[in-house]
């Protein structure tokens, strides 16, 4: 049968480029350590500052700053806790929607709900993988209104605050087109770069075009701290607001206790930010690595019939963070038959996530029609990417 | 004048027992690594295994359940996560009021906020310097009014659904007594054992007497993990819940991403945890030293005139987390004059908290009258505690 030949195709694919010993598990995406982690993590617990002080913290700040090409970075706990303080400092309120795509990791529809705000889903687009600007721009002509400088959702009358663009598997969202619907309706542009570390949109790294944008660096994404994330922005004002508040609000004094807003514990502790220090040493190493690695995949996939390897949007330079192969729209019911055929030979692969707007906890929030989602979520299925995968490097 | 003399013999008796070497800074609290703790880091390290999954997170929560006598722990990024998810368990929830102590460290009073419920600030007692039980019992006569078996305060017509009991430096509240008046009012106990690891009350450790509690390990607190905090239950359905909400709510399953409820990515990375197991190792040491260290200073303090040494209540077994002199009313003037001149001699002191309800964000919360708590916040100086300070060991 066709179906057959389909995944007997693509495993062969795979093997051809993971030169795959059937005795070693290959995960989806794992960390490499092979430059100074240790040396750095070793001095933290040598001088005793593993915690929320200490060198590496700002250093760590200073060093993505400066990679990315935003001139603020604060460090957090994770990206979780980086898209909340994202979406506070875009002022974001009890009761207000915000615009996020369907398609996406849970924790930025988590990080609304803990505003008490409503997440409000949208279609992505099959060429990004990230929100369809045009798509959203015609539904907000027909669902939302203007009054003074707000758009206000005309089913729910709630206040529409801001979009949080998602740069899906590494792959950046139009971000101009983007721009443009936001200043349409005086939308917040919040970026979730969790998965967008060495991404580039028409040469201006992820990160720089909404007020505020969230890294991630959890163990699976293109560097790690263990858990940890960012804040970005190009404002120093929000930049001085976001450390303030991820560190309890206290006013800086050496022994007094005075703190002047609600606060939160998130900033990343040192022992974290040194291994970050390390991992961001090797970063343009990891990234050849992963482009040289999506480009033997997209080698093996050619003319496949009945998949396709996604390729990196016209107008950017993607990190590849995870390689997508999209099954056609007739046999994506074969999907889940070759998630459980080369997990069991020890390849990782798996789905997209499924629809945020299909959870129980969001079936009642608003959502716009979400054909290119639908699509894309049955047909999706991620394969091996860690970074020492490519360029012949290979881990010990 | 009498405050001289009161000032440079309190400095003599810090003196007397810090042997203090003018050149080296003496901090008020840090941390001490000289087990396991580079192994055990190495190892995540050397194996990849420094992110939200691991062998030492598993590890260090069985060892924690195991020292404290609470049957279930959870490790988070840290102690205003573990309270955080703890209020969420207790059933707190936007609207509702929970009491705390306005002399306290601002995390409980921020995670009440974030649930959108109320701090409602009431005062501790000298014995204890945790909640004053007794007059909290009057109060809530006075205040409140059951009505079904909901708690309501009568001015604001909220529901008073929990009251936070802090450890205070380390020293148990009385739970005995604070227990009896939940019962009268049906409300929830939380343990704010943030300070108390290691610390007993009536033989049994803090953590076991609330529904949920929430341990701390920040770099300044008797073991640290970096960042760190654990939710502690008796409850096993709790213990569920608190794991389940506190990894994003992810229904396990090796590839699919499905997730039924709000959750958190409060789940503590293995490196961190990797450091905690090392650390555990130590803290019967650790709390030899606390408790030698504040038998010298409650020897040296003895017979001082203005000034005495706070010591563990009858009832309790403490880890002098943070070893305390409260100066008399009378001399409670002299205090600012006394954190300078110690700390320009680099001896490392403080004051307690400002009073929460003194913090603008807090100024209109509900809050009893706070007479001790008042006394105690301009009294009250903090001295060196680490725990290599104490039994003659000495830090290299
Ligand atoms: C798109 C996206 N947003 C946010 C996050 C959250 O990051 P973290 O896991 O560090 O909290 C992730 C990470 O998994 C992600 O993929
Ligand atoms: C009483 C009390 N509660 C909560 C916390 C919060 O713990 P963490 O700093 O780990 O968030 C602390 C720590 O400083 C504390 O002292």
């Amino acid at each position: 049968m066709r179906e057959d030949l389909i995944i007997s195709n693509v495993i062969s694919a795979l093997k051809s480029v993971l030169k795959h010993d059937e005795n070693k598990p290959i995960a989806l995406s794992q960390p490499w350590f092979n430059g100074n982690e240790w040396k750095y993590v070793k001095s933290c617990i040598d001088e005793g500052w593993v915690s929320s002080s200490g060198e590496y913290v700002d250093r760590f700040e200073a060093n993505l700053a400066e990679f990315t090409g935003v001139k603020h970075a604060v460090a957090v706990v994770n990206g979780t806790a980086a898209l909340h303080i994202s979406l506070l400092l875009s002022g974001v309120k009890q009761g207000d929607e915000v615009l996020i795509p369907a398609l996406t990791f849970v924790a930025g529809a988590n990080a609304i709900c803990y505003l008490k705000a409503v997440p409000h889903f949208i279609d992505s687009d099959d060429k990004s993988l990230g929100v369809d600007a045009n798509k959203l721009c015609s539904y907000l002509k027909d669902t939302a209104y203007m009054k003074g400088n707000v758009c206000y959702n005309k089913k729910t009358q709630r206040p529409i605050r801001a979009v949080i663009a998602v740069h899906t598997f590494g792959h950046p969202a139009d971000l101009d087109a983007l721009l443009e619907v936001c200043r349409k309706f005086n939308l917040e542009l919040i970026e979730d770069c969790a998965q967008g570390l060495g991404s580039y949109y028409k040469n201006i790294h992820v990160g720089n075009f909404g007020k505020v944008s969230a890294f991630s660096f959890n163990g699976n994404k293109i560097i790690t701290t263990g858990g940890g994330g960012a804040v970005v922005t190009n404002s120093l004002e929000v930049a001085k607001i976001a450390k303030h508040i991820t560190k309890t609000a206290k006013i800086p004094h050496p022994w007094f206790f005075i703190h002047d807003s609600i606060g939160y514990n998130y900033r990343m502790p040192n022992i974290n930010a040194a291994l970050g220090c390390a991992q961001l040493e090797n970063i343009e190493k990891f990234l050849k690595n992963k482009r040289a690695l999506a480009k033997k995949y997209q080698e093996a996939f050619e003319n496949l019939e009945g998949v396709s390897f996604f390729k990196e949007p016209e107008y950017a330079k993607s990190n590849y963070w995870l390689n997508t192969i999209i099954l056609n729209e007739e046999y994506s019911f074969i999907r889940d038959l070759l998630l459980v055929k080369t997990n069991s030979q020890k390849i990782g692969t798996r789905p997209p996530w499924m629809l945020l707007n299909k959870l129980p906890m969001f079936r009642d929030c608003p959502s716009m029609d979400l054909k290119t989602s639908e699509y894309l979520e049955k047909s999706i299925i991620n394969i091996p990417s860690s970074t020492f995968l490519g360029e012949g490097y290979v881990k010990e």
